[in-house]
């Protein structure tokens, strides 16, 4: 079970009811394909599971940037490791690919080339460089693409007889966590992708057909507020810092827009409790009120039983702990935190995870895209697109051509 | 060397001359204990050789919240790895303390217990979570506390029979990166503490002797920027991850305060390029107006010598950066990306440092420090201390009470 208790006050039905009118247009039309991912998404799994089929891994490998990883590494993150190991590269950092690559077995190791478009230039360049490494000769074996239907990375796949697997059209990369970019490589590691996929349908007809409205009073408070333009997700746990960075790929890019010269933006920061409370919490508590804080905790930490039950002279005054787990205390963390952020006046509201499994996972993953798809309608902006990012595409080029 | 380029305009010197007077008094009267770190550094190296001597650990292991740890690790991580492991738990997560504490061979680890007031109730519970794991005997060999002196800790230490090490009483926690909180820990790891303490004393000359006032200008546009409240650090290696959670709790901890019913704050976000080009840049380029951004790039990776050489059927379109290393596109798209972000008119600057070993790390550690103390001048707040973290504690007691 999912939980999200907000802790301001809700608004008249009727200020959002139009909002959620749209938003239901906006899935029964098909244009948004994430919507829709939690009924189409199993569709995929048996081509997986014939691809696999006498083939064994000790390393799977995701190239990708933005959303082509950092979806699949916040799930991973969240559900812990399986037996098969899974590596990123998401960056063109010769340091971090040098540190990777040279732990694999390349006969032993998997790589999916992950690109929506097919041309991205740091997906590419990896791509390169792991031929050059391990001097390539066939590919069909260990690598897999994953890719936009008639991208030329698709054209280059029949060539070198490579297995490709297509993100839908209408899903963006941002959006895709629940489509093949993910669970495809969720499918190979050996997560319960059925139950993942499940968790996510259950947000979407508590939003859609149960008319739960939670969402849509979360995102009008985010879209109307008008001094807090900063939305902190506080999550306890260390597990959510690829998550963390998932939601601020999600929040940014999708609601940093202009529009006919007026500009748009929410700023998502992400912090991991209560490691953070020693480093921002003092800004939360103290400084301008700029910000909305949504804390999340996960309930039942079932790994951790034993209770502290150390006492140490000259340190009685840390003795209060004594009786509780680390994860309770912990949770205990959140818990006063959250009471003490609430007492300043800013809006505070707790998503609540019974235990982190593949069915809250992909709950939790549908929430915020769908909250983000909200505050988008409310303001009135394409959430879908990122123009912003091309000019500095086109600028590397010509610094390049000089 | 390190060189910063201011993309904005400077102001009259005028305008600086008496916040730079009050600094400069700040260093004189010697209060503020981290301005003098990089002079009285060195004194403590000897007692570390000695306290070594004669020992071997293939682990050391960091106990430690906020800038008890961050900082060590900031730096470690810049640095790369030794070949003692370093490892830290700074967080109270049974996931992650598991996963580092089972890897460890307890007579070959050394752990560093870090708490400047000897009670940080994470940091001593995880202490007795060690106890507890291990059946911790005898502490002399295996243990080191760094914490103020005369503190609960200490008087503990000397029942144990533990080493101390102090932090300088007038050092806070995330100024201490130049103190023994991690020189201790740099000089049994065996990086040169020497140079890396020459890289800070070098930019605290440029600023207290030289008068360069390259960082005034910037602490003056930051504290006086109307709009921008936001200030965005984008660092273009992945090594910078750590030092970029340093950042942000020396910013966000330092300048955000309440002063008399009124409430000061700057935002820190920390992004590693490029990366993040893929999540966050969409915000900073369309977004509202409300950000700076420091770039960061290192001139010289000298591990990377291998220029991109491959052509690929269908990605010709890739091609144009063959001829190039890993490290000169991910420079050169740090460069074009702080083009089109200028363009925008949003205010930039760019820090350049030759290449990544402890002098320059000392120099970039203390650089910020610098610019955090003359942003918090010129707010006329107090930088040092953080009331506001202290009001979840006290519920946190309450609620366990109950």
């Amino acid at each position: 079970m999912v939980v999200n208790s907000l802790k301001f006050s809700k608004v008249d039905r009727n200020l959002i009811e139009e909002y959620a009118k749209r938003i239901n247009l906006e899935f029964k039309e098909g244009n948004i394909g994430y919507f829709h991912l939690p009924k189409t998404g199993l569709d995929v799994l048996d081509e997986v599971k014939e691809f696999i089929k006498n083939k064994e891994f000790d390393d799977l490998v995701v190239v990708g940037m933005g959303g082509s990883s950092l979806g699949t590494k916040a799930v991973c993150k969240l559900l812990g490791n399986k037996k098969i190991r899974i590596n990123f590269l998401d960056n063109l950092d010769f340091y971090s690919f040098s540190n990777i690559v040279n732990s694999l077995k390349f006969d032993k190791t998997l790589f999916f080339i992950v690109s929506k478009s097919g041309t991205t230039i740091e997906t590419i360049t990896i791509f390169k460089k792991i031929i050059s490494k391990f001097e390539v000769k066939t590919f069909s074996k260990n690598f897999v693409f994953i890719t936009d239907h008639g991208s030329n990375l698709e054209k280059l796949a029949k060539d070198l007889d490579v297995k490709v697997f297509n993100i839908p059209s209408n899903v963006g990369g941002r959006f895709s966590v629940l489509s093949p970019s993910t669970t495809v490589i969720l499918e190979i590691l050996g997560y319960d992708v059925k139950e993942f996929l499940n968790g996510a349908s259950k947000c979407a007809n508590e939003f859609f057909i149960e008319k739960d409205d939670t969402i849509l009073q979360k995102a009008y408070h985010y879209a109307t507020h008008k001094k807090a333009k900063i939305n902190v997700l506080f999550s306890y746990l260390d597990r959510f810092k690829s998550f963390n960075n998932w939601y601020v790929q999600l929040w940014a890019e999708s609601l940093g827009k202009k529009k006919e010269y007026k500009r748009f933006g929410l700023t998502p920061v992400a912090l991991i409790g209560s490691r953070d409370q020693h480093s921002f919490l003092q800004l939360i508590m103290d400084g301008i009120k700029d910000k909305t804080v949504t804390f999340i905790r996960v309930l039942e930490e079932e790994i951790d039983k034993n209770k502290i039950n150390l006492g140490l002279k000259y340190l009685e005054s840390c003795d209060f702990v004594n009786g509780y787990s680390m994860s309770e205390i912990l949770n205990l963390q959140c818990e006063s935190t959250m009471q003490a952020v609430i007492n300043e006046g800013i809006s505070v509201d707790l998503i609540e995870l019974n235990k982190l499994d593949e069915w809250h996972v992909g709950y939790l993953l549908y929430y915020y895209m769908l909250l983000t798809s909200a505050v988008g309608v409310m303001l009135d902006i394409n959430t879908y697109d990122q123009p912003g990012v091309e000019i500095g595409k086109r600028i590397l080029k010509t610094l390049i051509s000089k």
